[in-house]
């Protein structure tokens, strides 16, 4: 193991090949902690938002969503602090209103490269990122929702609302168009993993879009890598009101097929009566962990603490969350080698 | 003398403090040869565009114009080619069509800072700027012209086509509001300056607004540098068709006293036949030399071979313009020393 001084961190550059797949601020929550022990990292980012900023240039420009990509860049960015604040920076008017400027600097390198992907490795190289950020496509791709009753609705930045409004469970989202072709690298990197890592964030919206791109379900299945599906600590308002651990792996093997999945990650951590509280006005309730049925899914339940006992958020600690993701990993990596 | 390797180029880090005052293309043209000879020169630049991408951004954020400072900023850069191409590049498509990406990292910045003296200086910081780019004010001001027949406009972007429609001279151009303050910064660099330089560029619109900032005039006079205009190679649509070398002298006296000027330095090489042909349909010709009349008003006139004998275009050529630069200041300044 080599570890580096630099920005007072130790990287494990000889460490495991580690794949994270998701989007959201969940998936660049996890990425800011594990950039601290790492820098052998490969986040794939789902690029179906349709909403705020991405929105407005996906249409103005014809080009893939920038969001979720610059907040996975922005976690794992070693620039100076005038440069992180840069990158999430958001105009306050005019016609530029609620946009981030790393968005921008997105839109404008994939003017100057021929293809999405490359413009996403400049950003990469301008910030002299650790790791890397793959899209997990460059196909120009909506995401829709059908729910139990039947109704769909078409963009993902529309699902929260159709979800209230129709008051019942999504059945199942899909990619329009359908199965597009996964980058190369994408499934390159899942398959050269030693650590696969889905979530946390947004189930239909962030991880399992990336699950019906073409390729990347099989790849994970045929993937020799340790496989974890990091949980959410709460139901999310929209998508997920409901929802036990077991409803979200039941969504995940109902997208992207059986043997996603080898070990959940969980909080164990009871959140305060004050942070609940503020998360009721939200339909947001602790994630119920019905460890039987998931036990009856083969697959296994690690629960540790993962978020901080001071924050007034139900959000992972990027550091908690970081150091049990590699103590896990080394735990079963020694457990493999020796047993 | 300290030669610095940095970038293959030379660094004169001891050499005069250079002070240039203007904007647009012409001082950013010669800012780029000026950088490969030394890296003690100050930029200070007009504030007064209103058109185009700066317009856009004045218009919606309530901003100082990026455009001007971005086109410095840009010449004196000391980044990878894709940062460069990256501060350039225009968007071509949507509400952001026409924008180039680096007035909007100016843009951003102002959104950070409390000022835009204080933006300036941090983009400065993140491109790593050779010497220092200052706004000439950080007041938000619009420029006036108005024509020898009476008529007048409002707004630099406008001066164009009313000159065009009034058909004759500009009698003179003002700040509204007037006697804007100058940026403290400013006015010392230009009491510290050893070489002290008026343009290349558009008479009206870049070098005299500056000259119009309250104290920006009086510190040029009181300065004891050498004071030099760099006289445009042909005269400019829009602005001093017919206009001699003389007739730009005499507008900038008009506008900003007499004692900003010791000497002139133009162009001395012919352009060739293909090049005045591309300029016969735009109105522009070489400039007049109109050398007693120059020399009547007490100012010395050096002439040099400052275009290239392989562009078509008239413009300055950046190290014969540096190069001359250079040369002329250190003759002076042994003839001072010696003599």
């Amino acid at each position: 193991m080599k570890i580096n001084g630099a920005a007072g961190t130790a990287h494990w550059e000889q460490g495991p090949h580690i794949v994270a797949i998701g989007g959201g601020t969940g998936l660049s929550t996890m990425l800011r902690g594990l950039k601290t022990l790492t820098s052998n990292i490969t986040a794939i980012v789902t690029v179906a938002d349709d909403g705020g900023g991405s929105g407005m240039l996906r249409h103005d420009l014809g080009m893939p969503p920038p969001g979720d990509i610059r907040n996975c860049m922005q976690a794992l960015a070693n620039v100076e602090p005038i440069m992180e604040q840069l990158l999430g920076y958001r105009f306050t008017e005019g016609r530029l209103a609620g946009q981030a400027f790393g968005n921008l600097l997105l839109a404008a390198l994939n003017g100057i490269y021929d293809s999405f992907d490359q413009a996403v490795a400049g950003m990469s190289h301008v910030l002299a990122i650790s790791g890397r950020v793959l899209p997990v496509t460059n196909a120009d791709v909506a995401l829709e929702a059908e729910f139990v009753n039947g109704a769909r609705v078409l963009g993902e930045s529309k699902i929260f609302r159709c979800k209230k409004e129709q008051d019942c469970r999504i059945r199942r989202v899909r990619l329009i168009p359908e199965h597009p072709a996964a980058l190369p690298e994408t499934l390159e990197a899942i398959g050269n993993a030693d650590l696969l890592l889905l979530g946390p964030g947004s189930l239909y919206t962030s991880v399992i879009p990336n699950l019906l791109v073409d390729g990347v379900s099989d790849a994970i299945r045929a993937s020799g890598a340790m496989k974890v599906y990091v949980s959410n600590i709460m139901t999310q308002e929209g998508e997920t009101e409901g929802y036990t651990l077991g409803d979200h792996l039941a969504a995940l093997a109902a997208h992207g097929g059986p043997g996603l999945v080898d070990l959940v990650l969980a909080n164990s951590r009871p959140l305060p009566e004050r942070t609940l509280k503020r998360y009721e006005s939200e339909d947001a309730e602790p994630l119920v962990l019905d460890r039987e049925r998931v036990a009856g899914m083969g697959v296994e339940l690690v629960e540790r603490a993962l978020v901080s006992d001071t924050s007034d958020y139900a959000r992972h600690d990027p550091a908690c969350l970081a150091r049990a993701i590699m103590e896990l990993y080394q735990d079963r990596a020694d457990m493999r080698i020796f047993h």
